[in-house]
Order: structure tokens, then sequence, then C-alpha cells
């Protein structure tokens, strides 16, 4: 077995197959290190919304990669599925950013005006616009910001698609591989000690979401990366019920997917890697789906589930190379955007790897050594 | 293929593999007709309480039927895991019948006199003593009645280990078939059209639940027998919880499984056949279980399920000999009470068809001609 | 509840939701019947391949409908995601028809002569060139004819779109429906019975399937329509494996589906409706499908599942009208071809139904009184 | 959160929940950190057999261990159900041993005569008494040893049983939760780093199975423990087919377990933490099982899953103190005895932490540094 590398990724997630994919491609020979199996955490769970515009409200690093991510997602879907026969399921029938009260109702109306500078297409719908649209929703809602642009995939398939053009492009791909440690000499990385030995490499990519921080912590850096708990259930009604993805105040989203299930996410528990779904969770989510739409109360019950993402200090993913540890690079800590942001983390992180990155204005916001400015 | 048989059990439940069961130890050659597989209905959607005090409120024909019935229970356990390794898992450890308040506790208190007839184990507990045995139940409870001699099976497990018994005996298991019409000459039942051409046979037995109506109406005879969805969800808590079974009111129990699951059940919808599961119905669930026990809020979630019950116009079975076809007979309509009643059932029918069942009293009230009287 | 409508259609497969999507769409008033869930049995467990030219291997009525059906995927793929969200997972990537000894491959090059009639786009493909397109094919196979434009969708979503998109014009769904009876009077159809009572209407439409012949045998008419059951399992490759569909002398297929398994199939166990996977039927699908692709032998395990497909004695489906009850009309019998011949069945009936069919040639050779003519 | 306890204890297993059991019995202060579930490993994966004879064919310190711990069964199984409701489903219907040519029949003759000492009621079955005990044997095979007390019971429930009941005696269990490092100071063991931070103790137990050999590494101590995964597949009969567990040669065992399914295991690959299950895994169990019940062939599918089981160089666990590291102990190696042995080794280990283990010479085959003799 092949036991050197150029570039040796830990985790096999959305984040760090889209990295493989990218590097591949350029030439360089990749392994992807995973402890389960690919896609197994988050980048499984996810609900798959691209909500570059819906999510994100002011401008920023963030939002200028949201963008920059979500406009790469038409071409990617062809490119991935021309070389694995996966379809990432895009769908580009717009989102709902539901405004429940006239309160809220003039704060979306402020969002409005913000977000058109990015996409005209962008309106604000009254009541009775907004029903015709979309006319399961309840009566009770003021009014809503329609985003025809921000659309959703099925993040599985994503994972699954990048990781298979990945080991198209000649990366290695190896499951139940856990990495124990880094190793380092000289202040160069030299490869990793894995469950199943040593692998040699001069580059290595941290890309394992929640669980980025234990491993920095081993080269003496602190990241302020840790988990929150995602709960989800989903329908699938036998007649269409909405057709665009509704998004209502960070509570609660329904999105619904191109298999005809709608998926009902999520809620929000801090600091926990327990993936258990609980009553409390499922109740509070059937509570306000259906205060969104009132028939989903009749809606045919598919399944539950959990994931845990990794959410940071200050809200922004960390993406760069450690201070000291040359050759030691991090990708982590997107939390609800890992779906969105994984095709621009993807393209910056192998650029960056390959001194091809001309301008690293972007990636400034997101250097490693500004956790002691954070407050949690 | 054998096709000549002296009884023709048509559908494969608790009910008519218990009957099954004990006309193949008389020596009966039994065959079981089953439209997809055993116990794939309302037998296997159970929660398995042997509720006879609990759920039934007054002396009568039921009330003593259930009494025997829960009598049964030992003895079967042992026979069934001696004849076919399956252990129907019976559990003896009690149940509660939850006073919520102060109103409901004095009539709850009544039911403690009258059961005690019956059984002078049972008692009154008032809020300290139930804390004390269940201490994860609310404090805001008045106190409960305390029947230690309800207990439960595996209901699953209960329905397949009759029919594998009976297959022990001889009964001859036909699943995926299904009866399309029952044959008839001269005033005598001849046999049955399935989708696998004809079955001769002099004795018939419709043992199909909730699905009964429809064959009898074709021999004329309408019995007023309808659907009852009851959905219910379960937890795997990994602590323990609760020891009991918890019984509300008969809007919700509560069922420690002894594989650790605890079963949480069930809505009532009248006059449907449909099976899904709704956000409603496991809402209504959730708010009432973690009413009574609010540390479930957190438990491990662990499946959603629904099982159609037969109810009768008046409540009662429907066990006995058509009026006119010779030969036909009707057990089913037990409704909530099937994994209960099937082994005093199965005993009953069996008796009747041998014509050994000496007093017929018992069954009187549970004849097929009620139907006039009985107001829905 | 509306018990009246134009066209009653019993069964909700691909078959009736295709004729119910094609009859709202022209303004009729249309309920679908369907006795469990829609697409519940064959319509959710096939494969999903249009193999038109890769299965049916002369010209014909069969022949002709299979080409003008899978002329009608690339729009009905839009048009269905338009009305519903719904995708059917179209896949264009082509189809091997594999010659796995010289023997077969003497065979395999006849049928590429006659099936390049029909599509010049077909090839032979020798050891060396079908090497080149599915590395991962035995070497041991002698050649393969190569159809580009045989490609597979995914059946459950086909169905469910259907259904959707009948709905989205006005179809009225009814799950847990099941018929008992059809109602005639003085030669024409009245209506039927269900298990919630009577439904009004003067066309009856019977598509269920390998179910069929019951409900017609009810009106005199015998149609040789049999169950055969098909057992199937998946595989989850972490690596691409296959691109296009690997097709065998009908006795095994490999369809790589959009989500990146890999479809496995099938037995053919004829006369049963029993619809259990068993070990025989599981262990001569893995010796095929690795003899063929060798390298499966390590994939990821995903799922086992069957269907009960309905043949017909001679092979063609029963699509017509009743030749005494005017007004009822059946399409079943479509054996594994239904995702494939799923939309001209349902163009063609629906204008059969609204006298709009012109030319009936095509359907002649489908009428339903030719049992007599049939050898089993 | 409490975080200073007298015992860690790393892994919740069947072996880490029985150590805890039986310390915190004795009123020792524990908790269990696992990094996933309960017994979500090879405590849930095994078939559960208490195969004390069957499987090992010498005496000497692991066969006096196994039939020590067989023999704790019947009481621990009321204890652990009065604790917690938990059936572990003791069986104790027997085990045949199987001979499936003369040749082996005369090894597994000489197994009799050197079993009988320890059980004088196993004796050897010629093929004609066999087949009256098992009419589903294959008629091919010679003939068997019959050990009537060798019976199995349900892993995953007997591992849950152990916890809960290790709860209900005060220990604290948390779940999600991983150990990162162990702490040290002065040749005394202090505390670990976890996931989720410091807790304090002074003694710690390592059994964490096939995971056992990283965690030691760091403390200085190689132990020779190495992943070996196992498939495992089951049917589910509607017909009694076997009574007793079947076991052949060690290749294939057959467990009718107590819900009527019988389990079918188990491949043996070394060197890995792969759990896919694969198509040539399963090939050959199914080849393996109907050689010996050939009607299983057609057993309605149920399940298939896989565990990985922790083999040592010597095939004995390693259960004892740290050469130099005071407080630091494993109890790890079980490989496919670990239901068997977890009873005893949870007595051993906790009267050794609570100095209460009077006799070690039965520990001291198992001694931590004995791996520089060991070839593997």
């Amino acid at each position: 077995m092949e036991n050197s590398f150029d570039v040796i990724i830990i985790g096999g997630g959305i984040i760090g197959s889209s990295i493989a994919y990218q590097l591949s491609k350029m030439g360089r020979k990749v392994v992807i290190l995973e402890k389960d199996r690919l896609a197994c955490q988050a980048s499984s769970a996810a609900a798959g919304m691209l909500a570059a515009q819906a999510e994100i409200e002011q401008d920023g690093p963030l939002f200028q990669m949201a963008l920059k991510s979500r406009a790469m997602f038409p071409t990617l879907s062809s490119e991935l599925f021309e070389y694995t026969g996966i379809d990432i399921e895009l769908v580009n029938k717009g989102m709902l950013k539901i405004a429940e009260t006239e309160e809220i109702a003039s704060i979306v109306h402020k969002q409005v005006t913000f977000q058109r500078k990015w996409d005209p297409a962008i309106t604000w719908l009254d009541k009775k616009e907004l029903l015709e649209l979309e006319p399961s929703l309840s009566p009770s809602i003021s009014g809503a910001m329609f985003l025809p642009n921000d659309g959703h995939v099925q993040p599985a398939n994503l994972s699954r698609a990048y990781a298979q053009a990945a080991a198209y492009f000649g990366t290695e791909i190896r499951e139940y591989t856990e990495v124990v440690s880094i190793n380092y000499e000289n202040g160069q990385v030299k490869g990793v000690n894995t469950s199943h030995g040593v692998i040699h490499g001069e580059q290595v990519v941290v890309a394992t979401g929640a669980w980025a921080a234990k491993l920095m912590r081993e080269s003496g850096l602190e990241i302020n990366v840790y988990p929150v708990k995602g709960e989800c259930f989903s329908v699938r009604p036998e007649k269409p019920v909405i057709n665009t993805t509704i998004f209502s105040d960070k509570r609660c989203y329904l999105v619904p997917k191109r298999n005809g299930e709608i998926y009902i996410g999520a809620t929000m528990i801090e600091h926990t890697f327990d993936q258990t779904v609980t009553p409390r969770g499922i109740a509070s989510l059937i509570e306000r789906a259906t205060q969104l739409v009132p028939e989903l109360n009749e809606a045919p019950w598919e399944r539950v589930w959990s994931g845990i993402r990794p959410q940071t200090g200050d809200g922004m993913p960390y993406i760069g190379e450690h201070p000291s540890w040359k050759g030691l690079y991090v990708a982590a800590g997107h939390f609800r955007n890992g779906i969105l942001l994984g095709p621009i983390t993807g393209k910056l992180v192998a650029d960056l790897l390959a001194e091809r990155l001309l301008d690293r204005t972007l990636l400034s916001a997101f250097h490693l050594e500004r956790h002691e400015e954070t407050v949690v």
C-alpha cells in the first residue's frame, strides 16, 4: 500500500472531498483519511440549502464567499455528474424568507433593499402575493422576501460525488482510518500517524468539522470550533405542498427535495457531540413547521435524523495555514453553511496549497490565530 | 399442494394464529390464509399491554374474558417457548393507572374499590407513594391505582410464536394468499376462493380484524366492525426511567419493554385504513407523555409506527357462527384488546368448532346478529 | 367528500398515475383509488431501466410502443419537475448488452444489425473497446452491444411525480382505499364499491398490475396476467465502478443510479405474490453480478428488496376496453417494462377514453380477448 | 457537572459496562466514557453464543474462565431484569457442534471425551440421532457433539442491561465523550482528557475492545490487540427450522434467537476497522449456512450487519494493571468471546480494583506484558 502523498486530507466530509477534488484535478497526489465512512456526519445530515442571501444578512468576507460559491453550483452539477454519474439534485426554485409578524416584516423589508444590491431579482411579497406563490402557507404570515436564486442540493450526493470525482482523478480514499497524531520535524509537517500506520506527506489539511479543535490543540494552536447539534425530521406528502424553500427567522426551514420529501429543520443544541434525536426537539420542529404550513400536520411521516455542525466563536470558518507548523492547514467551522461554502472552500484551499492563490484578501478574515479576539 | 382442510382460517394475526394453535393441538387439519405476511397489521403494532383491569372498568362478559385470558399467559409463555424457541417477553411488573387531577383521582379511587373484588392486591397510591415507586413521574400527578398483576408481552413475538406453534402441530401457513370469496352450497360453507385457487373445507373462520366486515357482507351479514388508527412512537433511554406500565385515562400509555425501549401510544383516528403516521399525531403523543414523565423530553428517539385496530359499534368483539351459513365463523373486533384476549378467543373458538364448548354463556354476548341494536 | 367522477382509476402505480395525469390535463375529473400507498408495489421495486432496444429483440407493436415511450422521457422529465419539483433522475449514459461467451457474441452481433435500423448510434464493442469503456468488466467477456440511448430513471420518483402532477391538475388521490367490486347496469359501468363506500363514474380503468386478473374475473373476462417475483439488492461503492447500465442476457443487470447506488437485479420467481427476499435469490444475484464485475465482491452492501411484476401469457400487456361492459378498461401486464411503457400507456389510454385516439392499430395487439390463443 | 470519580471506565461495551456494574454495586463512584453510543460496536453485533465448550477446545485459563462465566448467566439474568426491566433473553436449548465429514467426526468424537470431564451431559449424536433432534439439518452431515448447556443471550440487551443496572447503582454514563489522553503524574494515573474536558480519578480502565492498543501505546505499552471484522445476516422463518444453536468448525454458526430470527455468522476479515458488509462475505455465509440447513435457502431475509472483534496475538484477552502506570488497567481482546466472558471479566476486574481479588492465578495468563512472546 502506497504511503506517501503530496497532500493528506483528514476528514471525508464535504470540505475535505471538495479540496481533494480540486487538488487531484491539478495533478496532485492526494489521500483522504476518514475515521468512519465518507460524509457520515454533518455533510449527510444537512438540508442542503444554498441560502447565500437568505441566511447571511450583511456584506463581508463570508457573504462574498457565499455568493461566489453559489455561482459555482450549476457548472459543478454537470461536471460531477459527468465524472461520477451522481446527481447532486440542484434545485433553483427559489427561497422565501418569511416575516411572521408585522414587526419582523419591517426588518425583512430592509433586507430586501440590501440584498437587491447583489441580486436585483429579489423582491418583497406581501401576504396576497405570497399566498399566490405558496397557497399552503399560513394566512397569518405578513409577507416574505423572495430570493429566486437561492436553491438547494442533496448534500450526501454532493459529498459522495466530490469524493468519487476526486477518486476519478487519482485521489486515494481510506475509510475507517483514524488519525492519531500529526508528525512534525524542524518546523515542517512530515505526515500523520493513523490507526493503520504512518502516512507521509508535507501538506496536511484538517477538515474534520466540529472535531477539528482537538487535532489542532496537539499542534499548540487553539481554534474555537465547537459542536452544535441540529435535529431534523421529514415528511413525504402525496400531493405537492410547497415549491420553494421556506426559511423562517433561522428557527425553522422547510426544504422540498427532488424525491418528494420535505426536510424540516433544525434545532440548535450547543456544545454537544451527542447525536440522539429527542422528543423535545421533534415537538419544537413540528410546532414551528405547522405554524408556517398548517397542512403539514397531516403529511405522512418519513424519518428523523441529526447532525453535529461546527460553529466557531465569531461565526466564521477557519481556513488557512498554521502559524508555525509549515504544511499544516485547517478548513473547518462552516457551521450551517458547509454545503453552500464547500465548492469555494475547495477551490481556495487547493489554490493556497498549490501556491496559485494570487489574492489572499478573502481568506485573511478566516486565519487561524484570531481566537484571542473572540468572545463566545 | 394439499387443498382440503378441516378448518380454513382467514387472517394470520393474533386471533387467527391463536385459534389455529388450539385447533391443531386437538388434531384438526388447519390452514391459515394471510393476504400479506403473518401479524403484519394490528398484531405487530400493538403495545402488548395486558390491561385486563386497567382498561375495562365494569363487570360483564368482556371483563370476565379478559380476566380469564390474562390468567392464561404464564403457562402460555412457557408452552410457546417450548414449541418454538420464541419468547413472548411476558412482564409482570404491574401497571399504574394515573389520576392526573384531584377530580380524576376520586373516580379512580372508586375503581380501586371495584377492581379489588377481583384482585385484592390492587391498591391506591397517593402522590408520595407513587413518586416512591416511580420517581420519574411528574409531581403534579395526584395519585394512581396500582395493578400489580397487569403486565405486558411483545405482541409480534406472541403472534409469531402462536403461528409457529400451530405449524409445529401441523397447521399449514400460506402467506400472500388473499381470499376473494367464500363458497357456499345448500346452507353449508364449502371452502374459499383465493388468489392462488380454491381451497376446500367445511369450517371457515374470518379473523381479519378491521377488514372483517367486507368479507361477511358477501354472506349477507352486516357486522359493525370499523377501523381506528393508532399512532405510536418509542424512545430508548440509556438509564432506567420507569419500571411499571403507565396508563393515563386511555389517552396515553407508556410501556417499558424488555429490550429497553419505551413504547408511547396511541392516538385514535376513527374510520380510516390509512396507516400513515402524522406530525399532528406525534406532537400530541409527545405532549401527553412528557406531561406524565418530563424527562422523556430528552430520551433518545427510536421509531414511529401505526396500526389499524378493529373497533365495533358496542365495543365488544364478534365471536360466533353465522346465523344461516353453517360452518362460517367470525372472531374479530377486539379493538385495543386483541393481544390480551387472543388466548381465550383461540380457546373458545377452537372449542366451539370442535363442539367441545359446553357452556356458551360467555360467548352469547358476542354473537354476530346484534348489529341492529347498536348505535355508533 | 365528492363521490362522482368522470374517470375512476383503480391502482396507484406507474400505469394508473400516468393515465390520471394525461386525463386530468385534458380537464377530466379523475380519482385514483389505491388499496395501500401510491407506487408501493412493482412501481417502486423496479430498477427503472428504459431498455427499449436492449430488452425487446424483434419488431412489433411492443417494440414500437417502447421506442415511442422512450422518446417521451426527456420532455416528461422537465414537465414533471416543473409541476411537482420531483426529479425523475433520467440518465442517458447508455446501456451495454453483454455477450459473455463467443457463442452469445454471434447472436448479439446480429442484434446490432437489427437494432441499428432504429438507432444507427448502436454499435458492437469487441473486448478491447468494451474494457476501455468499462474497465471494471471481467476480461472474460467477449464483447457487447452498446446502446447509447437506452438509459434509466428513478422509478419511485417517476410514479410519485406522475401522481403529484395529476393532483396538480385536479386528480383526487385516495390511498388505503380498496375496490371490492365494480358496479354495472344495462351494459354500462356505473362506478365501484370500495372499503370506504360507493364511488360513481362511467369510466373505470383497472391498472392494478399483477392483481388485475381477479377484478376482471368478476366481469366475466379472464385475462392471463400472473405474478413474477423479482428480488434485487444494491451496493454503494465509494469509488466509481461502472458508468453505463450493464445488461446480461436478461438474467442479470447492474444499474448505476444517480445517488451512487448500483441496483443489481433481478430473479424471476413465477406465480407467487410472496414478496420475501430469500438467501437463494441473493446468492444467485451475487454470483452473476460478480462474474460480470468482479470488484463488486468488495462493494459496500446497501439493501435488498423485491417486487411482483405482472407477466402475461404472451408477454404483451392488456390495454383496451372490456368487450361487453361499456366503460370498463384495463391497462396491466407490462411485466418488466412498466416504467418504460408508462408514458405511452398513459397517453394512449387517456386518448382512448377521451375518444381522441384516431389510430387504434397499435393498441389492437393488446386487446383483452386474446387469452384463448395464448399458451402459458 | 461532577468531574471526579473513583473509577473511570473508557468504553461502554459489554466489558466496560460489566465492570461498572460490579464496582458500583460495591459502592464505588464510577463513570463510563463512551465515544459514541453504548454498545454500538462488537457488543451489539455479536450473536450472543455462550459457547464455552463448543468453541474452546482445551483446558487452560481461558477455558476455566469461560466455564465460570457461563455459570453466572442464570442468576445474572434475573438480577439484571430485576434492576432494569431488560431481559437478556437467555436461552439454554443447547448447541450442536457439527462434524460435516467422517474425518471431522473422529476429531469431534475426541472432543466429546474431553468435554465430558467438565459436563457429563455432553454426548455424541450419530447421523440418525442428529436428524431426530434437528430434522432440518442436511443428511450429508456425519454427526455432532451435543452440548445441552451451551446457550445464548441477546448481546445488545445484555450490554444495555449491564449499563442500566450500573446506572441504577450510581454509575454516571457519558456517551459521545471521547478520551483523548490519560493524565499521569509521578507513577500514578490522575484522570483523563476528553472531548468534554478533564475528568479526575486514580483508577482508569481501558475497555475499548479492538481500539485498545492505541490508547495504551501512549502509556508506552504495546499490547497486541487487532481488529477482525465479522459479517452476519439473518432470516426470519415463519415456521420453526432449528431449535438448538448450530456451530460448524468455527466457520459458520446459526443461532435461533428468541424473537424468531436466526442469526447466521460470521466472516473473519483480519486487520481492518472497515465495517462495510460485502457481497463476497454474504455469499460465503449463504453457501455455508445452506450446506448445513438446506431449507434456509427459502427463508425470509431479514438484515445484514457487521462488527469489529478484538483479537490478540495469542488469542487470550489482556486483563490487568499497567506495569508502571499505577491505577491504569486494561480489559480488552476478548475476540469472539466478549459476551460469554463479560460477566467473569467484570467480577475479576472489579475485585482487582477493589483489592478484593485474593487469588490472582487465573488472571496471570492475561497480564499485559506478554506481547514480546507472541507471534502473530
